[in-house]
């Protein structure tokens, strides 16, 4: 969805909504044009991406768009390597295609560092961002070598999956000096040792878990109650959704992360926690689409009790799919600028954010907007 | 059921849920203390206070609450007087009860300021606000000596009405130097020649429209859309309330005046104006309960039309009444500091606020803060 | 949308989804395939079929279907004459390309009643329904000739208009002995002396108004209420929708047709008549789309007050055309079994019936089932 | 709930709104009148009724009315008698104050035989009916001996627990010729050795899981999509609730008994089976409230998608309490009527009917009228 994006906006038969770097503020940061972005990737799926992506954009009413970019899309085609799925669990691990059989941690990112490698020498550019947009992972168990670098260095030779999949890509970006996005609530590069490893090679991170839908409500509508002193009792959200996602956080294992990077941000806005739930559901039949149901239970002046409810229905690939192009033009304005570690600026951008308790879209989103006008303070 | 709801308060009956002078942010900001505030009024509805709190109370589910406090409401009820409705539109003027037989605005005014007077001296208090919480007035038609204050002041001396009654009360209220609010989208205080009488005495002043359901969730909602360059292609909102302020707005003539007030935020929002439509109806069997529904069509990335939907149900006066306990004592503050003319920074309590184009919520609030800890910048 | 939709269904591109007539229930009455129906019109809009066709299915979501039966449209086309719109109301007058200026309501009905033959002999059909689906016309004012035929007969040969549109066309319909369905809320062939033509020349009629949402849905759940005896204080409803029709009833005069036909149902089923409100707006955004919130407050044992809220979200055309589909084979039935005056039975294709009180889908449903299976009994 | 409403109800303090049996197809069918009920119970929790029937009524926002009826609660409190709870699953077992410590389950039944002829004696009544309306008990495991009556007898008099409580009920008030009805999923009398003591001893029998919310909602709307041959491609049901019932569901041992209950229905009406799913969460903040959230998902005409959604906001028992009362009225007068084992006819009050694959509400409250006016046939 990115790629066909990204190929119909460069050729103009698209405009640019939905993309927060094409807003008025960003105008004048020094982005990267998004026709100088060269794109490829790691994947676990078999079948050619036209097809994949002629699914994608029928379901969300589209279908005239994958032939339109047909062609950006069999180019990119030929740019995919497959990727590595030890240690993603059952329901990852079982898509097949993906490269299992390596002998240890070590050489699973030595293949895909030298698959970044050749990409960048191929397609000539300069630097490069990696982006995590796999499905979501079980919860990580934290190894006991994730606390330092020389230990995990070491621990990685051996035949124990130490890293999943969504940390293992982190490591072969830092290795290389390249930034890593995390857009999934996957481990990633929440690992101290690979934040050892980026700072060592100047290399960029961001994360975790792309804020598109109902979280993202959240971080704006939750400032009513706190500004206003209305004391939320509980908010309980469900969501329903269709796609290949819905279908791998069936698995208990993985819902758990999801759930998890969703429900923690209404303490953090309000001041106190209320009682809350998030639901995710597979219904097969909503393909793309993602239903949000959300039922806020909140208390007024004279103790009386007030509800609101909302529904979000929203096609998830369409919402994240210009966010990751953001994100890319993001990181790579601060590789440019000499910014090492942990892109705390980004955080408008995820549901988890790295380096910051601020969940407020708002003020996420200024602070971002300062970032771009003042570049020499990271 | 400000009344009410202040004596619950001050006698521990109630949390100050719902406050926003409660929050922490205001603690030192040196406020007055809720205990330290009298209550007096004007009313053109005949009957005991007790027994008309206790209707409202009981529709909210507080049947309790008006035999709580039943001292304190009718001591109030001793200080009301009977209010000014000439010029009210058909439906306020039916109420009855007024008093219509004065000859002039001029004298209208006098005895208001009669009143006035009269309540401070009984209750020996330094310092008074008029808080305008009467039904919406038809829209005003301006008046040719609105914009100069010695022009206006020979022109309420004739038969004619020049001044709605929100305007009448605001034109007392300065007269002795005290201060005005317009909680309502009637008229109030901004006339040019109002402004000049406030600047001329010293007196604060603050509106328009108290923020409480609908539009309150708009003014945070719309920044989602804004911040992430999401098209707002319509949003469609639908109020049904059932009290005696949903009754008068059945007529067309109060409506117009309301749905005016409700419409013109979005536009600011979002940098441009979506098509939008707000409407309000009388449904009887609500009572005091509010219930709205929107409907926000938008685009994303690619063209892709998504839409979210939320219902409001609150109850219209218990969102209202500690919004006025807030207003009184934050001009209060203004007033102390000698501060004169607009109170600017109170921007968050309404729909249509003097003196800033600022709508969004969030943002407002943030000015409010900065303007408790900065007394000496108005 | 009909006649697209029933090319696709005659080349099995689609499932007949939607259609009442294909229910297993209705397997053996006897009706006619779908594949002998021939279709014909009179058009008020300019522009070939195809166009208009590719422009609703595109906003549906369903655009390559228009190519795929873009023979079958302009074949179609080459069978439209232009409408009749004098006494439409000033919307539909305005509409443009409909013939305004014949002198007399006669001549007009003699111009469509030749129209009519012409298609007949052209495309070699034994029975013909014509079927009103124009947008809907202002509430008729009765003409004193309306109550009998002949002096209505009178009447139409003089310059006024006694016959708005709808009624004109089932004037011209029944003179021919053909038979005529109302799918609108207009007059149709509610005229006394309409009825009196249509018996005298063995002609079947039914309507009014297409059940295809709100209402719909209106007519199952009241039942609820009804037969759990609880009390509906309060019925809410309010339709956006973007469509010509949606453009046609901003017009207060068109939208107080639409309104009452809507309204009535709920005190036939529920036995009194709750407090009840239908609104209706015009929402461009929405294309062919209409959505509708239905706020239901009720009371249930021991006074408690409850809610139940819903919204529907339907593709306008796409409820409808299929029930044309059926309503054609149903009347043809009728005439085949050789019935005249209005087809009772069709009950549940209509929200305000002819010649029944009945309001409630399921029995409307099931006398209709009875009426297939005992074809002597009308 | 039941017994407040009822003494409610019998000194007119309401209306007898939300009772099938008040409607007025039943007036003359010869129902015993509400006065002439007497109440008495098993309880597990502690705690006197009328301090538990206040919190509950507060929560529903009628605080005043446990005081209003508190003699007869007090009567009723008098009346009660500890209940059994082994086998009822961890959370109920825990509730402390059951008695567990019978040595068999023939034990157990003959203390709550003694129980219910002693309330028949000490209150002089000539009939009794058992109703079910304790927390759902865990999924029941079938025994060997529940194929038949005599191996059923001879097993209970064993160490193990045969019968859970909601079945050892049955079992007793059967003993005794006396009706029972399970107005909960728990398994009851749906145990074919009792439903031979049932039809030994002259006893009748309903059930099961009254039908008080969503699942209500759904036995009427399923129709709409049936009979209009719209497909129902999903259907997702959402409840939140808070009290007692939610609690108990919380642990997954009851809830998966709950969600059988609730999910089958859509099959049996539709004629296929759609995607579907239900959900349970408890949210403690609603107290005695049930929210339900449903989406629907469906197919039109030429594959359109399209949906509709519905909210339900509910309190529970006062749903629950005036469906007890007609369940014992019609009950009653299946007994005079000389009726044995199943009453078929009330399958309009449950989730799960016995006797009967019909779950259309409108089809099952058509035969129940049927039924009350042709005493005869049973």
């Amino acid at each position: 969805m990115t790629v066909a994006g990204h190929a119909a906006l460069c050729r103009g038969l698209v405009e640019p909504v939905g993309l927060v770097t094409e807003r008025a503020e960003f105008a004048s940061a020094g982005l990267a044009p998004l026709e100088s972005l060269v794109f490829g990737g790691h994947e676990v799926r078999g079948g050619p991406l036209r097809e994949m992506a002629d699914g994608v954009l029928r379901d969300c009413g589209m279908p005239g768009l994958a032939t339109a970019v047909g062609d950006a899309l069999d180019e990119y085609d030929a740019r995919i390597a497959p990727g590595v799925v030890r240690g993603g669990g059952r329901q990852i691990e079982a898509m097949g295609t993906g490269r299992l059989e390596v002998g240890s941690d070590a050489e699973a990112a030595a293949i895909v560092r030298a698959d970044l490698d050749a990409f960048k020498k191929r397609c000539k550019v300069d630097r490069l961002v990696v982006v995590n947009v796999a499905s979501t992972e079980p919860p990580a168990v934290r190894h006991p070598s994730w606390s330092d670098l020389d230990t995990l260095r070491v621990a990685i030779r051996g035949p124990e999956v130490v890293l999943p999949p969504s940390a293992l890509y982190a490591y072969a970006a830092f290795e290389g000096g390249d930034a890593y996005v995390n857009f999934t609530p996957s481990v990633g590069s929440r690992i101290p040792a690979l934040g050892q490893l980026a700072e060592e090679r100047g290399a960029i991170h961001a994360g975790a878990d792309g804020k598109t839908g109902e979280t993202l409500v959240k971080s704006v509508l939750a400032e009513l109650f706190a500004r206003r002193q209305l004391r939320v009792l509980s908010w309980f959200g469900q969501n329903i959704l269709g796609n290949e996602d819905g279908r791998v956080l069936e698995d208990p294992e993985n819902k758990a992360t999801k759930v998890r990077s969703k429900d923690h941000l209404l303490a953090k806005i309000l001041g106190y926690p209320p009682e809350s739930k998030v639901g995710i559901d597979y219904v097969r039949s909503l393909g793309e689409w993602k239903v949000a149901w959300d039922h806020i239970h909140f208390e007024g002046f004279l103790g009386q009790r007030m509800s609101m409810q909302f529904t979000w229905k929203g096609c998830d690939s369409v919402l994240a799919a210009p966010l990751v192009l953001d994100l890319v033009r993001l990181v790579d304005l601060a590789q440019r600028r000499g910014e090492r570690g942990v892109a705390v600026a980004l955080a408008p951008f995820f549901k988890d954010p790295m380096g910051t308790c601020e969940q407020r879209l708002v003020h996420q989103d200024e602070t971002l907007v300062e970032w771009l006008s003042a570049p020499t303070s990271s």
